[in-house]
């Protein structure tokens, strides 16, 4: 599915609010043109109308004008003929942070996804940040250790929206440490590129091709295609897992990674600053 | 010199003592033999009087009768003949944590260092925890964020004591999330290998040509040797350096790691459990 989409995924490691220049909203922002709708779904928050008050001020200050909102609390939310009557109008839909579980539950399989998957792949927007962020794969992260190396049985992972095949995505990533459960969920299965996003910070997924980095923080890339030993399979539930060869890039903003080939494109080189 | 060297280095990523089972203090206190005495330097340490009791109180629980301690906390205090001569006597020399610029401007090149770098070459046990760990190398971390992404400007490095070439060394590793960082040190120059250590786990070097990881958590190899690409000379002062191919090892309890061919030795397989 993923592969034929035409839209465009911004998948965004969280606190993107709290950056003073809003460098990645108002990517999004630019991208919504002039008579175009942005439709902002609340379903994991756990403080929905004011999350989407937030965010309708400051898209308003973006100069976006036309803002719906879908509070889905419940599936029978994500099947309202109204909600899916917004997402049918939507060039844009914002998924907010809070818990990644509560998207899918909610909204896996419902009238609403199902629209949202359509427009996506006629070449919408989808936006997500955190827990929004970390939903976008065929398998999200869903929980384990922040401060803490990878152990086999700390890390727990669910099916996500399915938006983006053969990837796994962490979000407020140096901020909370997470380095340790990304490798362990490539681990897993090293068909997952892993993609740990810095706050404040996105890739910009062009027909889940290749993704541009945006804002003041790191992406990083945890490649498992080389991995020459991993002892996930072996009699240590409780130890270290211990893994052989992980390949990391980490990229800053203008670094691009093409999604197909694996590998990361170098940002042009800026004129050097007359100092 | 290190290569050269007959001692042991004990690493320690710090948080040792809270360790409830103290797997890397009990490793220290089985290599020190019952008629061996073992010196406690707190030069690093802020409140050097009480660390050096809690040191003393538990080695003396684990069995080692003979302890000295070298408060060392001027360039004086590292002249002292009746400190040199403690160093003399030891077979093993403990570093406390604390801040490790103190531990090199205050003994770097003195008296008690040479004394203590012949212990080492002539086969003594050198053991760092925390800061006492970052400071064994030529050059050590001593500042940088933990909770973002390396800047070119945020890292900062000193000149460390020596002991082992080749590496860079950060303590209190997936606790304070330090990936960022020890990319960073790598990257300055990749021919030393990143090396972070989790809390209260160490790794112990024989004749600075391999070592083995103890205790309950990972030790996190950074290997630059095959950097593609790194954006460090380049002029984005302010921005996140970008770095590809970064290679990766994640390494737990019973763990091996040859320093002279950069690789990693898989565990002994342990048997079944008969569940």
């Amino acid at each position: 599915m993923s592969k034929r989409a035409k839209g465009t995924l911004v998948i965004i490691g969280g606190a993107e609010r709290k950056d003073d220049e809003k460098t990645v909203l108002k990517v999004v922002a630019d991208r919504i043109r002039a008579n175009q709708r942005l439709l902002i779904v609340t379903a994991a928050s756990y403080e929905p109308a004011d999350t989407a008050q937030d965010y309708i001020r400051i898209f308003k200050e973006l100069g976006v004008s036309q803002i719906d909102v879908a509070d889905v609390r419940t599936r029978e939310d994500a099947e309202r003929q109204d909600l899916v009557e917004k997402c049918e109008r939507a060039s844009a839909i914002f998924f907010t942070g809070g818990d990644q579980l509560r998207i899918t539950s909610q909204m896996g399989d419902s009238p609403m996804y199902q629209c949202m998957k359509q427009r996506y792949e006629d070449g919408a927007m989808i936006i997500g940040t955190s827990a929004g962020a970390a939903a976008m794969p065929f398998t999200m992260i869903v929980g384990g250790p922040s401060d803490a190396s990878n152990r086999v049985s700390a890390l727990s992972m669910a099916p996500g929206l399915g938006l983006l095949d053969y990837v796994v995505i962490d979000s407020h990533f140096a901020q909370r440490g997470r380095m340790g459960r990304l490798i362990g969920a490539v681990m897993q299965n090293p068909r997952n590129i892993g993609l740990g996003i810095d706050e404040a910070t996105a890739i910009v997924v062009d027909k889940a091709e290749r993704f541009d980095v945006v804002g003041p923080g790191a992406v990083y890339v945890v490649d498992g295609s080389q991995i020459s030993y991993s002892s996930l399979s072996e009699d240590h539930a409780e130890g270290i897992v211990t893994v052989h060869d992980v390949r990391l890039h980490v990229l800053g903003e203008g670094d691009c990674y093409d999604l197909s080939t694996r590998r990361p494109i170098v940002a042009k080189e800026q004129p050097a600053n007359p100092a």
